[in-house]
């Protein structure tokens, strides 16, 4: 059991029609973190800046998160990002982002990091995450989230990507984008042609789609009514998965179930307010909890 | 047991990127009615014109639909529609209308009619499904579909018709313009504080939220990968849903669950295919089978 991920790690200013705030812990593998820690042991791969402040150390090391690969880069700048969203159901809008050291070379994994079981390569430029997958020794599961941009830019280097991992998993709207395909099972499908074994395919505030070879399940998203801030919702979402998952003996279609239900009760929560603050605050008892309301709601 | 349905009957002209056919059977109280006669006797109320065809007659009766209700106009024209969809996923965009006897005096429910236990008011103007329910005796469940119109044009009539049933459906859309609530559970809450006591809130291919004062439910729609038409899926969701019901004892959240599970596995066949082309093939046992795989597909 070891589970690592490999991600952003930055600074966030995020405004909703809830409030706003500035300087705020964020990035898609720290969020991955926190929700994947409620399982099992983290191990965490990320570049950050000379500026990068040692209170978000300390927070991450508090939570138990293993740093062994936090490189923190002389002469580089830490990760920015700031953004809004019209309202907590729409798409996050851009303001401004500073990709600093996100832009120059990957980060390296640990020699002791690298006999991982399970591996999630968060959104990054596809040439990257192959690097990172051949500094693996033989994991059993690696899950590869992409977005839009790479989608559009570099395609190949996509396909190449995925045809290297067990899993991938985007939203809706970068299946259809990525297959040329308006429905989401047959999406799903082409993108099973490309070579991963399962894609999970993210709808936001409708919930998530899971398709294989042979099965096909759509799970709701839980329906909290407190919603502030869905930064991070995606990538705790996959921490979740991914973190109930490294527990598990096999990946079948019954504990890939599981995990996305679990994912799915941990992006509950993350929306209930901004960054990190609810998932901090977070226990394993809330998520069993929130499931048995969510098992209940689906029995009849 | 007797399931009563008022609505719109007509001829329509569909194009989709699968195909497009003209002059077909349609209208809200004609899907609605092929869905609810899966499981019960459905008493039909509407008005066509002169021109109705009179195969479109002996259609309905050779599926058993009473259509002592069906009010052949003289003087007046039947409602004609002409949509297309650029995805079987978008909304219809709306080529041509021509409301003709559907823009004249509503139907009147026929006195042997008036008894009926279960009764589904299609979306039409509110002050017109209000004189309906005024044409009824005691039924035990009423609901009512609206529409972005209705809500527009007609908010105060609409809110006194909600005061009059028990159940409201509308699509998601729908239910964040006549509550100015983005979250879709609070938005059904605010529902119900109208008078309602279930509003049900389509998501197209997301599937429903069910919402009353005790509970919150959202059931996925099943994944089929045939879907050519989406006209008619949310008026066929409501026949399977009020046709399942008008068999049930009792209303509570576990009969109005499965009622919900039952309407979403007979839109999911209707889009299969144009018109009415699937359902008027569609058996009870088809139902049974693909709600067989939907619950499965919901339990781990």
């Amino acid at each position: 059991m070891s589970l690592l991920v490999t991600g952003s790690i930055g600074i966030d200013d995020v405004k909703t029609p809830f409030g706003s705030v500035e300087n705020v812990y964020g990035g898609s593998a720290v969020y991955f973190s926190f929700a994947a820690k409620l399982f099992t042991q983290v191990r965490f791969v990320g570049v950050a800046g000379e500026d990068f402040p040692a209170d978000f150390r300390a927070f991450l090391e508090s939570e138990g998160i293993d740093l062994a690969g936090l490189e923190i880069r002389r002469g580089s700048q830490t990760f920015r990002w700031s953004g809004q969203y019209e309202q907590p159901t729409s798409d996050a809008e851009t303001v401004s982002v500073q990709l600093n050291v996100l832009a120059e070379a990957g980060p390296t994994i640990p020699p002791r990091f690298a006999d991982s079981d399970c591996v999630f390569l968060a959104a990054t430029h596809p040439a990257l995450q192959q690097d990172l997958v051949r500094q693996l020794k033989s994991p059993r599961l690696i899950m590869a989230d992409t977005r839009d941009l790479w989608i559009k830019t570099e395609h190949d280097a996509l396909i190449k990507t995925l045809s290297m991992v067990h899993g991938a998993i985007l939203n809706d709207a970068e299946a259809r984008l990525l297959t040329d395909q308006n429905n989401l099972v047959l999406a799903g499908r082409e993108m099973l042609k490309m070579g991963p074994q399962f894609v999970v395919i993210k709808k936001g505030e409708h919930g998530a789609m899971l398709v294989t070879a042979d099965a096909v399940a759509v799970l709701p998203a839980y329906p909290t009514t407190e919603v502030i801030d869905p930064t991070g919702a995606g990538d705790s979402f996959a921490g979740g998965m991914m973190g109930y998952l490294d527990r598990q003996g096999e990946i079948s279609m019954l504990t890939l179930k599981r995990a996305l239900a679990h994912g799915m009760i941990i992006a509950s929560y993350v929306i209930e307010d901004f960054s990190l603050r609810r998932l901090e605050k977070l226990a394993r008892c809330d998520v069993e909890q929130r499931l048995a309301q969510y098992v209940e709601m689906m029995s009849f």
